[in-house]
């Protein structure tokens, strides 16, 4: 059987939750996995609180400063599951003391915080990994190996949205995500990094960009106390919204290729709408996250009396990515399998001493393109990531 | 330019402005037609309404009594787009004048009357066919064309639904359509007719059927007058409603597949969903008429990674039935495209001398079924269609 | 916290696995379950396997002999995950010593043998459940409370089809699925089971039915060894298929609505379509395994110039059953959960002693319509379950 | 009955075929029409071609010079489907000799032929109407009246696409839609008019736009002969595409609003998905053209547990635009009859005197977003629309 290996995981509420899910499963449905994860210790502020959620979520200790966690010589893995502010500190630290890292999106809340996170890593020679989830989509996956095969031929197009609805009421509170000191952006950093990064694993590097941000409610309650997870109780005092509602962005690429992004909580009825078309001279995809398990591919045939858009489950172990762990064709599996999926990599790559994608430079470059977002927003040019 | 045939229509309601309409367009869109119908004489009873539909849908002459029209030595062509019960008469007197017939479904309200009609035809050595105007939706040719090619291999299912929901609400009145004398039946004929010509057009023919009928409201308010059409206003008195709301049925065909079958005026929200599901050894289909541009596609494909149902869009001139005539791919043709269809095919086969299908026995074949439902109804019993 | 119930597993493939990640989940996202599942012991024939199952699985203990397990002091709750022909021995037995049983559906092979474990459940007293998880579907859960609370009206029509094409291949081998004597039946036992099950819970008591079943492919080769699970090597040898490859049948309610099934594995690109629809006076709802998170629902409704069929993503925890444990809406879950959310009301039952739906009572009634379906298949007549 | 007018078209292949329709159709369908077209000339440059289209059409005389036919006195309505670099001069001709003048998008090649156009009407007391057919599909008109009403409250974003694929191949020949001399603009004008004057429709005036415009095949063969309409022949010599193969532009509206616009021709199995969504506060809109008969309505509902997009099916004559002329419910129309209701409308304003939306000075404003993104693309600036 597998080694194992000790997780210190920071932050306990959606993400933390979603991240214990991965550790507690990972081996049990993925047997091969070379390092298996033992859930050591849970962090979080409030000593209560992370160790009511440490109960249910399966860890073994707890702990209430980071610091202390990323110095704990029994920890061989940290997971950064806190707002993009604290991303840069805790991986620096954690990198110093050797630890490997696992780091939710977006990797830092500024370039150049993404960037003495690289050159800790490096330095420290640890494994990084940024938890861009939705690669891990088997879904996704297939789509990257139709492109690489060139079944889709030459790319022309890439067009992405990720809708959300969740803040439209006027009297949704001014939670942290909605705050830029600690949150970096609004939907940029939150969506836009998942369709940036997808486009990146699928299409390429994108080289030049225009765009604008939009904030349609700017004031909004001050939140008082916290409910956890994305929904919160506002009180009276109102304060300034410092994030973007809404961002909306065309792109080249190196390849010759065009895209259009577009990122919103305001598009009503559109509940987790994170969805992709890819058109290529021989055939196009299309997919969206709310059906996951779907993935809608033209492929140029000869049989052109039946040429069409095939709604492909994705669920077959014998052809499809990850699925021979799960369960018999069309027994659907949920969003929270795309972090066992990414945590199944991250361990082997840990056992292998290789940072499996997403790497800490895949989220730097990332960060650029949403960077050179928010420059084309503020100065109405086209600019240029600065990889 | 090709010869023309004076057509005379009885009835001018909602089947009659179908009929007219296609009577109309055929040769605008069909060119090569063999016969250029000339829409001679309009024919009903109320002689000021039949004036105005004639005015409207393009009619030269008006008649009120369907035995001087099919006397008229002028008309070659008889169109009965009347309630079941007239259509054995006014087939009969029109095939001993020698007019050419086209009849609405379902071809006759007995089995007796439409064994008479096919003789009256065979004897006069007339055309005759019967508008099941389904068959020429451009997908439903197609799937014929697929399994008739041996692209779905053997078929082994047969699962068809009509669902429409017009008449849910009990004060609806009681219309012709739910009087026994005057419709046959209820769903049946009007629907079922549709789904068990379809069924015999692409499975093959019906040995052997268990089904029930049902009325959910058995009691309904008296028509006073009538607004024309499906919609009517009814008034205080109760009527008995005589013909069934709905009927399911099982069958076996000879090929050895089983099927199965419902229609209903009873299903909440389903506006017109004739929708059929074809599964063979290397293939599906799928149809719904509410979407009736497109057909839906599964076929046994090397390519077991994207296996999947396309959507094809049935609308390219260049591989798909009819559509040379109609415009570019993608701009899609509607509900009464079907009976232009019909027609085209009507007048080469009159221009032929060959009865094209659905032809009168092909109207018996079908009647046939749908008596063997009503007697298993009854009779709680499997039976044998009686052709 | 809550106390711990010691549970014994037999079984260990496909339903194995699927029950195993239901109890290492339930608390982890159920924390105010009553009752805590220890994983104690997991029993299979062949003591290899089984012993890598339950490092796999995560069981503390191995058995190789289920009556070991049932007389094992140390457990509290059996539950049997085997092919039909043995879970009436395994449950009496296990009643017999006093446990709680959780079983898989179909209850049993007879109604015989159904009976008996009722009686066996009642006169132990012990807590008996059928896993009929589709049940707990949160999208079939809000059904469920939409008819309940009226907003469908009268019911009318249940339409409901269970299609899947996994042995399509006449070379397919001659799994314990496919023979009666461990089966019971084909997709009657298997897939019937699930669908008559939802119309009991969902329209209520079936009281006349009639029927056919069919068995497209008669001799396939006889397995030598086996791969586990679903899939199979088969051999040179050819034996009888003595079980339906697919089965139709009508259904009159209580209640006065009708109903089809249909449930075949001779549907060439169905893999998992569990798929019903019920139209009532004021509304109608369809849903489809396949995709499992949303229900289709039209509602009657003032706004007639907006009427249509809602497509309702079922993920909202504060009005959506079960949901509050998972994610944030639009973050959908798997196949597996619904296991997950049966283990919760199975322990809260055990808790409380009482025994929560589907019971060995749901369990006989839905065996004896399966039953009154190969009747009427063989009499060629309308027959009545004998509940 | 009403009176009629003499109508002389122009152009006699796509355009002028689904023209010559709605002439045919206008009064069969709607017979309060206040005045009824006569087809009476039809113009084209090869005589023998257009006698063959007018005697198809129904055309009574023709013409092979449009300077007679707007020149001739008995012609009292001049339609000028011809490529957009003919249509300031007809149009202005035409007005000089007092016609009412019908006009295929764009209006014009250059702004300045459009405001040439817009003076030559006003001055001459016309009536003028761009025909942005699109604007009259009854799903469409639906969601115009949802937004006036207020029912979708402020709208925050606009996201319309129209893909195609038609010209894919390489191989496909110059065709004058790939000549800037002759079509002005490749996708632009040719889809991108559609939906820009749909955005304009629904959302209001824009302000600003950043775009690019991308050529993918750069060179192609050029054409020997025609076979009319969209396809070609093409032959061995090279020649220069001079117009855009994609256009994508991001846009600012007077309200507030913010939208994305993309046209292709490489979308690989789009046939003609011009689509948009609108989302606004209180609800959001989803519309496709090659599903045209239906619209996406979310609209906020204290119902929240069934919230999500209906899919209304828009045929119902009771409530929705136009379709009293049609039939019942469900029996879906086609896309020429959005001529036949543009023609409607066009001939009752000829009545009134007054020039239905779309307007010359709608088809202006049109024209200069287009502008504003063929500008902006070259400049790499945002620019504002120079109205």
């Amino acid at each position: 059987m597998a080694d194992t290996i000790n997780v210190g995981l920071v932050g306990y509420k959606f993400m933390g939750k979603a991240h214990s899910n991965g550790y507690r499963q990972v081996a049990h449905f993925f047997p091969d996995v070379k390092l298996r994860p033992v859930l050591h210790t849970l962090c979080g502020r409030d000593a209560e609180a992370v160790r009511a959620a440490a109960d249910q979520f399966g860890w073994a200790e707890v702990e209430t400063d980071w610091r202390r966690l990323v110095a704990n010589p029994a920890i061989g893995l940290v997971d950064i599951s806190t707002p993009g502010d604290s991303h840069a500190p805790i991986a620096i630290a954690a990198a110093a003391n050797g630890k490997h890292i696992f780091c939710e999106k977006p990797l830092a809340n500024t370039l150049e915080e993404a960037r003495q996170m690289i050159a800790a890593a490096q330095s420290a020679g640890v494994v990084g990994m940024v938890n861009f989830n939705y690669r891990r989509v088997p879904a996704v996956q297939l789509a990257k190996r139709l492109i690489e095969d060139g079944r889709l031929g030459t790319i022309y197009h890439w067009r992405a949205v990720y809708l959300q609805d969740w803040i439209m009421d006027p009297n949704f509170p001014l939670v942290w995500r909605l705050q830029k000191d600690q949150a970096g952006s609004g939907t940029l950093g939150d969506l836009g990094a998942h369709i940036v990064d997808l486009a990146r694993m699928l299409v390429g590097e994108i080289t030049t960009i225009t765009g604008l941000t939009e904030t349609f409610i700017k004031q909004r309650p001050v939140l008082e106390g916290t409910t956890g997870g994305l929904g919160a109780a506002g009180g009276q005092q109102m304060g300034e919204v410092t994030v973007d509602d809404a961002a909306l962005f065309l792109a080249r690429f190196a390849s010759g290729a065009v895209g259009t992004f577009e990122v919103t909580r305001f598009a009503k009825g559109r509940t987790n709408f994170n969805s992709f078309e890819i058109n290529g001279s021989k055939g196009s995809l299309r997919f969206n996250l709310e059906r996951m398990n779907e993935l809608e591919v033209l492929l140029e045939d000869e049989q052109t009396d039946v040429a069409g858009f095939r709604t492909v489950l994705v669920s077959n172990g014998s052809v499809h990515p990850y699925w021979n762990a799960w369960w018999p064709a069309g027994h659907i599996i949920g969003w929270e399998h795309t972090f066992t999926h990414t945590i199944y990599d991250l361990l082997n790559g840990v056992a292998e001493g290789v940072s499996p994608a997403a790497t800490f430079e895949d989220g730097l470059r990332c960060q650029a393109v949403l960077d050179a977002v928010e420059r084309s927003a503020g100065s109405k040019q086209w600019v240029e990531p600065e990889y």
